[in-house]
């Protein structure tokens, strides 16, 4: 076990793409464990663009993460030493850990909200599909189509960011729940991985020039239901196929969380089609066994397929993150902080 | 009776501010009744936000209006000649009558939704408050806050447009129902009139250099239901003000209606909130008894009050609908078409 632990830490909140220059690499020795405390090895730590408003000093559902504050990020970890009679070495545990190879916390910490001890079924899976299909990004599809805007038998439904990790899931979700999924994703590769492995019924390439029309004809029956995760010029397009009485599940508007420039959006569209629009966020969700069991069972079944793109190395999560915002990635996006994981 | 009838056709659509030479007024001898046909002097039109987009050729609920076709407008009638047995002359009438004097309409017209005989318990109101407080308008406030986005006592209203037809409503029906209210609208003779004459607890005029700060200290909870009539920077103050799961039943953008540049709005905020907008509109109410018998009984009472903008003439009529946006009228405006009236 090596005797230092490496932080990123917040320096300069970014302007645009995140720079390697915004962060502060400090390496320090590891202290002594208190009573009740844990150190916890962090093996993999997952990459959303949640973490991009973070480093921004915006009104946000979670205070923004402070100058000289480790960067905040979701990851799996293993005790590698206990002071505390609830975590044994060797535990796995979720949650909280942030750009850093160990996070020490208290067992106090641990007992909150946003962290869990991985039993034996969850280990069954891969830890990267633990951060995403059957983690965060597949609960936040899960319940942006059963709760929010549940989607029903021969509806259309429309995703976008499709090729991306909650998208990918959602639209598979779409499938299994009889509708008529329809991608949008960047690029002819990532529409073809739609299709052809992940069984979309159609999937539009917003990169090609022609991508508005082929939305068009991809919803000959205009759009019920819509798993919003860019926003922008994106989603009025979708909003403009929308029937009348239509659901958003808004899950995200990346569009605009790398800028300070505001998406020209338009409510108009939402009253003359009588929209429900519905922000959600998936912290709500205290109690995520169902979503959890029914993303594990369908991925053992083989009904869910789940990708991941790993990055190596801390000291590349500055740089990882853009890649969430220019679609050099597909499924979900995860650092490999630990190389013996 | 006049022998002949005027009629406002649209000859080019509006850029901007609705210009008179935008219609045709052009005057016709009355034809002959067919068999089941009704004429119907009109008495007075409602002047609307959405009769300014009828006149744009967008994606809408209804058709935008055809150049050379009268001008669509909804107005409250006196039948003056019928070959119809289910009309009878005197019978007052209610629905889509057109910016001209005469309506000749075949009683199946008159039969399909969008027109209502008046009874006689409506007849005891004032003409301008049945096309106002106790017409769509008012419906529009009354559903708004009971099905769309239902109103709890003790909970914060903010209501834009405040001192216009369905704000001045809404703010009065979130007292009745036991809210605390704040109105937004232009100007302290407005803002005093909300708070002195309606009863509303607080009111902001966005005319003010510091009406964001203003609608913050207004709502020192938080807005929990927002009814917006506005859209663009107006909506994004309240939006930012509101608590998590708010609700936003959004009635109206007008800040868009009348330019075809689109609002910076930014759904972001729908996120992190939680917030559920639902976009509506008083046609799917086709049983508007429950509304009208509220409406009426209040209005009888006293615990509503009903304000209307009477302007004389026809052929005012384009100019007219310009004080809709540009603020120079307080609750409903309307349309005297028939002196006598």
């Amino acid at each position: 076990m090596s005797e230092s632990n490496r932080q990123l830490r917040l320096k300069t909140r970014p302007e645009g793409d995140v720079r390697r220059e915004d962060f502060d690499l400090v390496a320090q020795p590891l202290p002594e464990l208190g009573d009740g405390e844990v150190l916890i090895r962090v093996l993999y730590l997952s990459m959303d663009p949640t973490q991009r408003v973070w480093m921004r000093d915006i009104p946000q559902y979670l205070p923004p993460v402070a100058i000289g504050e480790v960067m905040r990020a979701l990851g799996i970890g293993r005790v590698v030493a206990s002071r505390s009679a609830h975590y044994a070495e060797g535990d796995l545990v979720q949650g909280l850990l942030g750009w850093q190879d160990y996070a020490q916390l208290h067992e106090k910490q641990l007992a909150a909200s946003g962290y869990v001890k991985l039993g034996a079924q969850a280990q069954q899976l891969p830890l990267p599909t633990l951060l995403g299909a059957c983690g965060m990004s597949g609960m936040t599809a899960y319940y942006g189509l059963t709760d929010i805007a549940p989607v029903q038998p021969g509806e259309t439904l429309v995703v976008s960011a499709a090729a991306g990790s909650v998208g990918s899931i959602a639209g598979q979700i779409g499938k299994i729940r009889g509708a008529r999924v329809v991608g949008i994703a960047g690029g002819a590769d990532k529409c073809r991985y739609l299709v052809e492995e992940l069984g979309f019924d159609a999937a539009v390439d917003y990169k090609a020039g022609d991508w508005k029309q082929a939305l068009k004809a991809a919803t000959p029956d205009g759009v019920h239901v819509n798993f919003e995760n860019v926003g922008g010029e994106i989603m009025r397009a979708v909003l403009s196929r929308m029937v009348i009485g239509g659901r958003v599940a808004l899950c995200g508007v990346i569009a605009g969380y790398n800028s300070d420039e505001r998406p020209a959006d338009d409510f108009s569209v939402a009253i003359y089609k009588r929209l429900t629009i519905r922000g959600f966020l998936i912290l709500d969700y205290k109690q995520a066994k169902e979503a959890v069991q029914a993303l594990g069972g369908w991925l053992r079944e083989g009904r869910l397929k789940a990708e991941e793109t790993v990055v190596d190395g801390l000291e590349n999560a500055p740089l990882a993150l853009n890649r969430l915002f220019d679609g050099s990635h597909r499924g979900k996006l995860v650092l490999r902080v630990d190389p013996a994981s």
